[in-house]
């Protein structure tokens, strides 16, 4: 058994769903006739394993989930979409006349983004980009990427980053999962595992695998809104506001405590 | 980094499709809410992984692809449906009036068979079923299990199995597809590898995968027609048909020599 090869596996993945969608490119077709679906997937350090359809990830604005058009219901001024992946959201906020700039580590997917029409991105962490002396009154971590803060260790310095970026009275709408309404022995389990080797219960361990690529390890952080309470203490933010129509997804909303 | 737990990955993809599309049992959610697809992992001995969604495990006629429908204009007499997996062949021409027997090693793939309403099952392979004593008219292996041939060492044995089960007369109607056409070089190079190695360029190495579990690793073979050719010849069948309207898929029959 060979190992994969380590790669920009987003990137791999959203240039082909981007073919695929446009018919336009290379793209992985069954006995080099019959286009396949693209499915990402998702590799827990438990030995879980889950593929997940990437249609979700260049979907218009009619296929999106509620949670999505309330967040942007809330963006005002300068806006930096943090992991803009393919850039949908980038996109759609651009179009309605917003400043927008779109913020990835991932060169596949910024191309993708750049080909769909996104105008304005950067390629960084929030860290790097915290050196460029933008400054923004929006942070958007939609599509669940409020797992980037990944746990206790990195949530400080992460939110310090966006913290550095902020103008005043600037805001983060976070889009999250509370992965604790279940009862699924596989996750429970987990949960549990997660908490003796003294991690969040959904500080989940991941490699995402596409074709013949594979991403390190790395931590993606899945919490309750208690918790997250928990991990924004001590930082320049706040908790202002939990949406949890749509449980288990919720709509975080973070102010400057400079504001208060 | 934990090894998935081997276990009868399979049925347990059946039977969470089976809950998805009735919806009666448990069935795997997001955040123990949301119905995830449920999706296949098939990954290949050179780190190739791919995802399949499950659902045409389970689709009726009216989805299926049309080699299917003209396999099935071809059975006559007694049908054993090898691989047959969640069913729905052997269902269709049960309801057509056709004597046929469901032959599957998947414990839970033949549960779910059972609940969708196929009445006469067998679990074991095509060597252990040898022993019973029946005798049929047409064999098929359809959703592409000519794949269970698996190479140039197991095709005469289980091409003997099906002869010794087989009544005067019979034919297999088995689905293959062509890997040959492809130009792109992850398959390319696959097939040269297994080739390097004494195997048939599509000679595939695989295990399953779902959730938490896995497959041992198994050979599941893609030829092309003149390979299968190679593989019949010296066995008690004869390729007396190839067809390949669908490329790259096509719809072998095999007819005892004996009768020629």
């Amino acid at each position: 058994m060979n190992q994969p090869r380590i790669g920009d596996v987003f990137g791999e993945l959203l240039r082909d769903e981007l073919a695929v969608r446009t018919g336009v490119g290379p793209r992985p077709l069954a006995g080099g006739r019959l286009p396949r679906p693209i499915v990402e997937i998702i590799e827990r350090d438990d030995g879980l394993i889950n593929g997940a359809p990437a249609a979700h990830y260049l979907a218009g604005p009619e296929d999106w989930p509620d949670h999505d058009h309330r967040a942007l219901a809330r963006v005002r001024g300068r806006i930096l979409d943090v992991g803009v992946g393919g850039g949908r959201i980038a996109l759609e906020l651009q179009g309605r006349g917003h400043d927008v700039t779109g913020l990835d580590i991932s060169p596949g997917a910024l191309e993708v983004a750049r080909r769909w029409g996104v105008r304005r991105l950067v390629r960084g962490t929030v860290d790097e980009h915290a050196g460029a002396g933008q400054r923004y009154d929006t942070f958007l971590l939609l599509g669940n990427n409020l797992g980037l803060i990944e746990g206790r260790e990195r949530a400080p310095g992460f939110l310090a980053a966006l913290a550095r970026m902020a103008a005043p009275g600037a805001q983060v709408i976070a889009h999250g999962s509370n992965p604790y309404g279940t009862t699924d022995p596989v996750h429970v389990n987990y949960h549990e595992r997660n908490r003796r080797r003294g991690r969040l219960g959904g500080q989940l361990r991941l490699r995402l695998r596409y074709r013949d690529a594979a991403t390190e390890w790395f931590d993606y952080l899945v919490c309750s809104p208690e918790e997250l309470t928990g991990l924004v203490g001590g930082t320049p933010w706040r908790l202002a506001d939990v949406d949890d129509a749509d449980r288990p997804y919720y709509l975080a909303t973070l102010r400057l405590r400079a504001d208060d």
